[in-house]
């Protein structure tokens, strides 16, 4: 079904109706108009998806709407920001209408959920793509920054990890992908709540994009300290164990992206804290490591008997060398 | 020359250090941290370039830098604000750092100009993709928006029309290009000091890129209004006269798009401050027609004889019928 891009953007515009009375002006003009409350800082954060890059090329529309979002979302929540407004861009080898119909409910079905209106954006021809910007406000003060991590600190993870990653694995091998494990890859969720509930109690915090030993390292990096973790301690999903056992399982768990889990440092004496506010959000957390002094440097992991694991891979990287 | 994705981060980052006291907290961390003054608002608009749709493959890397940026900031313009920060979604076939390194010098070189400061973005795997979102401030009540214009508004255009189109009109005939119209094709000039001289005096406002027929049709929907435009009015550059004579040259400045000129409505009172406004910031502003009162329609076009005038096309859509 063809249509031309005004058509498109109209059809955008119906599904893009939002209640927040701080949109002074959404799509249909130049640029949208946002009213910021006294107090609050910005908070931006742009993610882009392309088409058997970040998922394979036969994945259902919605789903892509959904994961575009959610990964957009995952930045704000490892902030610690409330989502506001989001504006976004797509290009489409055509403009089918019935593919972005699915794919609009799959991206306001989230958009929705956490109160996102979207304000803006283009559509465009060229090989399918999807850019999208969030917006999101949040008291300077509580902002959860990759560089605040200290010594001692306790690290912690949100959730279970690799569960993503082993849907890829599967469907890399050809093998029935097991469905729990794939609406992790497909929908994450963004732990926007725990990330809200984190600020002035956690220190420092990120998203489990690349794998969580890539992403502790960048912490490690911006706040010039060093990291350990117990590769048993690291929570896995019944799904998980069910699939993958010994050290397949462990370095989903540790290098595997696409979780969207937050990884986050607190001191030793936010601990009660730390485990009444991920209740509070229904979500686990779990202390899986502590950071330490030595420079900044690869994560050490270490297994039961205190011997250094080391996983084959650091984390997925989108350029490989 | 190869480079993986952090790496091409790395460049970035240290390409885009700024000035600004408004950026708490820029490229690095999983968001933007960004302070809104008191009493303005926020805006935001986006828009994506992609390779062979928006600008021919073979367009010298730092043309498409300042091109991508230019557009982006035109919608600011259009809006009356002031620009401030800026993301950048870089998705690239390979990870050529030489590429990355001449795109970036034209992209901040206009965002220096503009005193934007870079704060965030991604860089990923994919066809040639360029997606900008810009934000800036305006007082809202200062604010341009396309559903200002009213009866008896004056229409005018800053700067010439249909320079930009010509020079896609040679390339597309294998003709030599004019270098004066090539130069405003590959690096637009966005109006950004004009809009914000107009704010408080001009009503609605558009930019100019698919075509001044096409925008000034979408003020007239947005206003409920209708529009006359006289065509042997419209400003033409002596480069475009030289090159097009005759209704060739009335085509390419009534629907030609990519000038990123502005077109705007004002009340006939503020004819004088109009042209003082234009006169501060050096640009020409010319008044080429007025808003009717016949409801939202096709913009009509008259000749020097006032007999209706007919174009061949309605400005240039990116997805065809």
């Amino acid at each position: 079904m063809s249509a031309n891009e005004f058509e498109l953007i109209e059809a955008i515009r119906r599904r893009a109706t939002t209640t927040r009375a701080d949109v002074l002006l959404g799509i249909g003009d130049d640029a949208a108009l946002l009213q910021v409350p006294t107090g609050h800082a910005l908070v931006v954060a742009t993610d882009t998806l392309n088409a058997g890059v970040h998922f394979p090329v036969e994945t259902p529309p919605a789903d892509i709407g959904w994961k575009a979002l959610a990964v957009n979302l995952s930045d704000l929540a490892a902030m610690g920001a409330a989502p506001a407004w989001c504006t976004l861009s797509l290009s489409l080898p055509e403009a089918d209408a019935t593919w972005v119909d699915a794919f609009l409910e799959g991206f306001m079905r989230l958009a929705v959920l956490h109160d996102v209106a979207l304000v803006g954006g283009d559509t465009t021809r060229g090989p399918l793509s999807i850019s999208v910007t969030v917006h999101g406000i949040v008291d300077p003060a509580r902002a959860l920054r990759r560089a605040a991590a200290r010594e001692d600190d306790d690290v912690w993870v949100s959730g279970t990890l690799g569960d993503a990653a082993a849907a890829l694995e599967q469907w890399r091998a050809g093998a029935l992908i097991d469905p729990t494990l794939r609406e992790r890859l497909d929908r994450p969720t963004p732990r926007v709540a725990l990330g809200r509930a984190l600020g002035g109690i956690a220190r420092a915090c990120i998203d489990v994009s690349d794998g969580l030993l890539a992403d502790l390292g960048h912490v490690c990096v911006a706040s010039g300290v060093g990291a350990e973790i117990q590769i048993d301690a690291l929570p896995a999903s019944d799904a998980l164990r069910a699939e993958f056992g010994g050290d397949a399982r462990r370095h989903l768990q540790a290098a595997g992206g696409d979780d969207y889990e937050l990884c986050f440092t607190a001191s030793v004496a936010a601990r009660e804290a730390i485990e009444t506010a991920a209740r509070n959000v229904d979500v686990m957390a779990t202390r899986v490591g502590r950071i330490t002094a030595r420079g900044p440097g690869p994560v050490a992991v270490f297994d039961a008997d205190g011997a250094p694991w080391l996983p084959g891979s650091m984390g997925w990287r989108h350029f490989a060398d």
